[in-house]
Formats: structure tokens, C-alpha cells, sequence
């Protein structure tokens, strides 16, 4: 007799995103010629950088001889990738035996939850990125919600949340768009120190920070190494949600209550559940991190903040409060006292326009809907003549 | 306070190739000219056939445009890939929509294990691939050991084993390189019928399958729909061990106990721990299966199986029983009386060549040796001159 996993239960039928395509293919079926423009999952559309497309071009190529073919990679990934990553994305405050490379940050997400008793409950920034939720669920683990809304800044209230052992911090935020100052993360080391609870920390909107008082990473926060990890994409950093590419940091001082280091788990638990990111992705990351090739993807994440800038004027010329989209790709639009799915069908029915419903992300969004800013500047544009149009 | 999984303290402190490899670099730190050759890790030497790296590097730098751009990928995998795969490998035994694509066996390994209850034991061929094992006792499962020796022609004994709701079976086998027939393939369908038990089918080696009689998939026998799935690679098939890319096949027949399909949810699962195979591996994997893809991949299994002849003739001459070599890439080496880690220190240290204990397969493993016959041919005639002057 095989038991189904009683957690799956637990679940929304769907990934949210899985639910917000199968509306989408609904209408498609019905209108197959609306005219949808996706301000829904955070997908990007801008080529990548030429010198990163050739490099993979060349060593893909280079496959089909005995020189340049390879197989199974290092387990942590490519030492050259690792060395980049500790120079160029951490200033060497994450060493390269620090760093675990990976197919993505979602990928390492759900990983991460083998790591941990399924008695340790997890806290969520609310609204917050799904797959925090959804692999805790399947982990067996109660999800405490701590609100991160327009009253408090979008920072959670850390003297009256429920304490959790593991609290998942995405900063920029998904989907509030809202950037954690350096005094906040400082305030949120010292809470994980003071509850000995270890952060888990998504860097993935990083690349977006503009302001250079704003940390970039975790690590840029003293005290960080013993309480915090950090998850890292090349999804948002270099348009590679299709070449999949991420990593995860684990400073060698975080340990379980134990004393017993997350490192040596993690190095296990990858090497068995795990079996390396795509040669081909890797080199690509390694172009990445070349000095042209940070010049062009940061021009990549200024270009989606340009579409951002574009979607958010009608929106606050109708009188709507708009908070993220200026170190985010994403616009977070408070619609007070409007369901979030009722004003999603909305705008997919009468200006073709795909969003995401706030709900879909926490009990705190669902008065709220996000906006992506990932799009060709072209259909922004079209968008946001229909954003000037739709009545939300 | 973060508590540890208490599973992960039921885990050996490495995976096994891990293990290996540790011991490998410490003699190469004593002995850094040491001309070892490797006989161990199951990994593909020989360059892409030119068709496939051509088609990969092209779509690489076609990522540099706007028209050759993509972002994240169908759930499930491209659909030329799903159907290539329906077509090629199943000759439409399995319809496109029940192939879900993968990075590769191991990662879906671990992923199934979400699927099931931890009440559910699992069964595996003893000795069997680590991954089966390791992921399972991470689960918290039960694991229970069917002998496969030479005395039972490495089939278990169904009759006397004990069941288990979870039956991970791989043909051809790693590491014993036994082929299961058509007859004994039958058995154990019917016994899962029986049982009510899954069968989680390994087909990883199936492309070294030569004789027409052996089943290369579990979906070739009558009634293997409504108890079996299947897990393949492009590893082997391909020369993919460094590119990634795989899938698993569940019927929508197959379901729980109570009822709902497994397809359901592995669909869940897959859309909250998994973002798809890199769009390159999977235009690669398209390459593959075209016409002169698929002839240039079966020269590539038949020049390994070439090279498991080399290996084999100077351990026969020797006077040992040796297994397997002849439908998949791996020889076990019967060596009675004689500890395989030893022998692996011995073979090492004397000889240079580094092989698999075959206690690191499970106990019915711990007088074999796995040698693994994936290298270049100028190095496998090297490692058979050795073998010959070893004593063993």
C-alpha cells in the first residue's frame, strides 16, 4: 500500500503560478487573439549579454571534442565560478568554499528544507515569494506569517512576531518591491542571535539595488556569518531564468543548536539529492562575472526599473498608492477593499493585462496586486496605456 | 533553536563517489605525478556527437537576440522534447503529457521521495546505487535489502523477500550490469500487482541494452502502467554526466493508495521544487533524438561496451568471475574471500587505477569490485595492462 505524502495536502491545489497560467490558457482557448501582455511571473525578456551568449556558444560547441568536452562537474560547482562569485558578488566576505553553485534559487529553496527537523516552524516575510510557504508545507513544518505591509514599512515588526527557528528574508523584496535598509537587516541579525534562529536569506532581487547605502547581501551586516545563509540567482542578475543558475552561501561559523555546521550537511545533502548546475550554465555565470559582462547585466536590471517607472505613472495618476519598482522589478499596488483575484479577472478580461493577485503571495496581499516589469519596453508601454485606461 | 533532520545522522558521512574522491586526492597530494586512471565514477569521456554540440552552441548564441531568447520554460519540458522522447524511447508507450523532464535521474530521485509517506519502506536490489538508499533514509524511511548475487543470476528472490510498498529496481543494473529479462521483468510487475506496491524504475543504462530480447523499459511489460514509473538520464544515453538532463515517466494510471494520481502531484512538486532543465540541455536533448543524434549516441554505448571487453579479458585470465560489461558499462568483479575497500586501497596504491568498493553498493557488495568502463580507449588498454600485472 503506498501512503501519499500527507503534507501534500497542505498545499493549494496549484503553484500560483501554475493557477495563473491555466486562467491565462482559459481565455487564450476562448479569445485566442487577445492581445495578453504578462505582467504576472517575474520572467525575463531581454536577450542576454552578447559576450555571455557566445562564451556558452564556444563551449558548447567545444562539447564535441575530446579538449573541450566535460562531464560530472566539481560537487560545490566550478572553482573559477566560485572565485568570481566571492569577488565579484561578495567582496571576499563569502569565501569560494563558502559558496555551493545550483540550477537556481527556487531549486535550493526546497533542498534547504532537508536540512532541518521538521519541528522547527518557519517564519515568512507576508506577502512573500510561494515557494517559502509551499516547500515548508511539504516539510511538515508550521508557517508563521509576520506582516510586512504600508504601516510598517514593509518591515516586519520584530518586538510583537511569533519567534520561528527559521525565517525565510527576501530583500528586495518579492513581491513588495521593498529593499531592506542596512539598520533593518541589522535589527533582524540581532533578532536570529537573540532567538538563536538562522535566516534564510534570498538575495535573488540584488542586482536591482540602486542606492548604495541599500546592502546587497546579508553579509554586508556584522554578526550575519552566524545566523544568516544566503540564496543567490542568476535569474534576475543576468536573464537566466531559462539557462537556470544559482547558488547558495553557507558562512563555515552557521551551525545547527548542536553545534554541528550546516556546511558539511549541505555538502552532503547536494552531492546526494543534487548533481551539479549545467556545465553550459556555469561557464555562462562565469561570462557574467567578467567586467563587461557586470556592465551589461547591470545595464539589464536599469532597463527593466525604466519599464517599472513606465507602469507605475498611470497607476499613481489614478490616485493608487504604488510601493516597490525602484530598487525591484516588481510594483506592489495597494487596492484597498478590492479582492485581488476579482480585480486580477478584471484586467485579464477587459484590458488583456496578466497580473498577480496580492492573495496569492499571503493573507497580507490580498488587497494588493504586483505588477511585473519584466517585458520588452514596446509592451510596457502598451501596458501602461491600459493601466491608464482600465478602471482598478 | 535550529534542530538538525535527525535523519541525516542515519546517512554514511559521505556519499559514496564523495568518499572516493577524498581518497584519491590524498594520494595525489602525497603522489602528485601518480598516472591514475579512473575506473570509478560512472562518468562519459567521449566527446558530444557534432550534430548535438553544433545545435546546443547555436541556441546558446541565438540567446543573444530577442527572436533566439527564452526565459522559463514549459513546466513539464518542451514539448519536441516530450514528444521526441514519446516517440524514440517508447515508441508511444507513454504519451507526451505523462514525461515530465528532469535534470537528471538523481535530482528526480530525490524529488520522488516527497511523493510518498515516510511509513513507506523501500526496497532496493542489494547492491544497488547509492542514491536510491541515501535519499530514503533522508526521507525516513525503512530500507530493506533484496540480494541480487551470482547464485540467484542477480534477480531477487520474490518469493522469500521481504515487501516493501516502494521498490526502486534499475535495469541494467548499477553496478552489477545485469540486464533483467522480459520474464523476470514480468515477475515483478506482477508481484508489485500483488504487493500494491510502485515500482520506481531506473532505466538510466538502458541504452547499452544489445540483445532485441531485453526490455529497455519498465513500460514494455504488460501491466507495468498501473504499477510502475520510470526514471531516465541523458547521462548515459548522451554523454550528458556535465550538461544535465533527464525525466521521469508516471502513467496516468499509476496512483495512491487512496486513489488520486501520482501524476498530480509529482506536477506539484515539480513546480514548487524545480524550475526545469536548462533550455540548452533540453535543445540538446532534442538534437539527441533526432535521426543522426540517436545513430551517433548508440556508437557511443557501443564503444564503452568495447572498452568493458578490454577490461574484462586479463580478469577472466586471471581466473575471477566477472558480471555485467555486456549490456551496460560496468563490470562486477567477483574477488571471494577479499574486503573491497582494501582492495580498492590496494588497487590504488599498487596499480594507480581507482575502482568502486562494492561494499559502498550495499552488503551483498563486499567481495565485488565495480569497474566502470567509461574512459578513452588509449586509457582503458592502459588500465587492462595493469589489471593484468595487479594481483587481485
Amino acid at each position: 500500500m503506498v501512503v501519499r505524502n500527507p503534507h501534500l495536502a497542505r498545499l493549494p491545489g496549484s503553484y500560483l503560478f501554475s493557477e495563473i497560467g491555466q486562467r491565462v490558457a482559459t481565455l487564450r482557448k476562448a479569445r485566442p487573439d487577445a492581445p495578453l501582455i504578462r505582467l504576472s511571473i517575474g520572467d525575463t525578456t531581454e536577450p542576454l549579454p552578447p559576450s555571455v551568449a557566445a562564451h556558452m556558444g564556444e563551449r558548447a560547441q567545444a562539447m564535441a571534442s575530446q579538449a573541450g568536452y566535460v562531464g560530472y562537474g566539481p560537487e560545490r560547482g566550478m572553482e573559477p565560478l566560485r572565485q568570481l562569485l566571492s569577488s565579484a558578488v561578495y567582496q571576499g566576505r563569502i569565501a569560494p568554499d563558502e559558496l555551493f553553485v545550483s540550477d537556481g534559487a527556487k531549486c535550493d529553496i526546497g533542498r534547504l528544507q532537508l536540512l532541518f527537523d521538521p519541528s522547527c516552524s518557519v517564519a515568512v516575510q507576508d506577502p512573500a515569494y510561494p515557494a517559502y510557504v509551499d516547500t515548508s508545507l511539504v516539510a511538515g513544518r508550521k508557517v508563521v506569517y509576520w506582516p510586512c505591509t504600508p504601516e510598517n514599512g514593509f518591515f516586519p515588526d520584530l518586538d510583537t512576531v511569533e519567534p520561528a527557528p527559521l525565517i525565510f528574508f527576501c530583500s528586495p523584496a518579492n513581491p513588495t518591491g521593498a529593499a531592506a535598509t542596512r539598520d533593518q537587516l541589522q535589527r533582524l541579525v540581532e533578532y536570529a542571535h537573540a532567538h538563536r534562529s538562522i535566516i534564510l536569506y534570498d538575495s535573488a532581487y540584488a542586482p536591482f539595488v540602486r542606492d548604495s547605502q541599500t546592502p546587497r547581501s546579508i553579509f554586508e551586516i556584522d554578526g550575519a556569518r552566524q545566523v544568516a545563509l544566503e540564496i543567490g540567482s542568476f535569474s534576475k542578475l543576468a536573464g537566466f531564468t531559462g539557462v537556470r543558475l544559482g547558488w547558495t552561501a553557507i558562512p563555515r561559523e552557521l551551525s545547527f543548536a548542536d553545534g554541528s555546521p550546516l556546511a558539511t550537511d549541505w555538502s552532503r545533502i547536494i552531492t546526494t539529492f543534487f548533481n551539479g548546475a549545467s556545465c553550459l550554465s556555469q561557464w555562462g555565470g562565469v561570462a557574467c562575472l567578467q567586467p563587461d559582462g557586470l556592465q551589461a547585466i547591470d545595464q539589464l536590471a536599469t532597463y527593466y526599473l525604466s519599464n517599472a517607472a513606465l507602469l507605475r505613472a498611470p497607476l499613481e495618476a489614478a490616485g493608487l498608492s504604488v510601493y516597490g519598482g525602484r530598487q525591484a522589478p516588481y510594483l506592489w499596488v495597494h487596492t484597498p477593499g478590492r479582492d485581488s483575484w476579482e480585480l486580477f479577472a478584471h484586467l485579464l478580461h477587459t484590458a488583456h493585462l496578466v497580473v498577480v493577485p496580492g492573495a496569492g503571495f499571503g493573507p497580507s496581499g490580498r488587497n494588493f496586486l504586483r505588477l511585473s516589469a519584466f517585458g520588452t519596453r514596446p509592451s510596457m508601454e502598451e501596458a501602461a496605456h491600459r493601466l491608464a485606461a482600465a478602471t482598478i
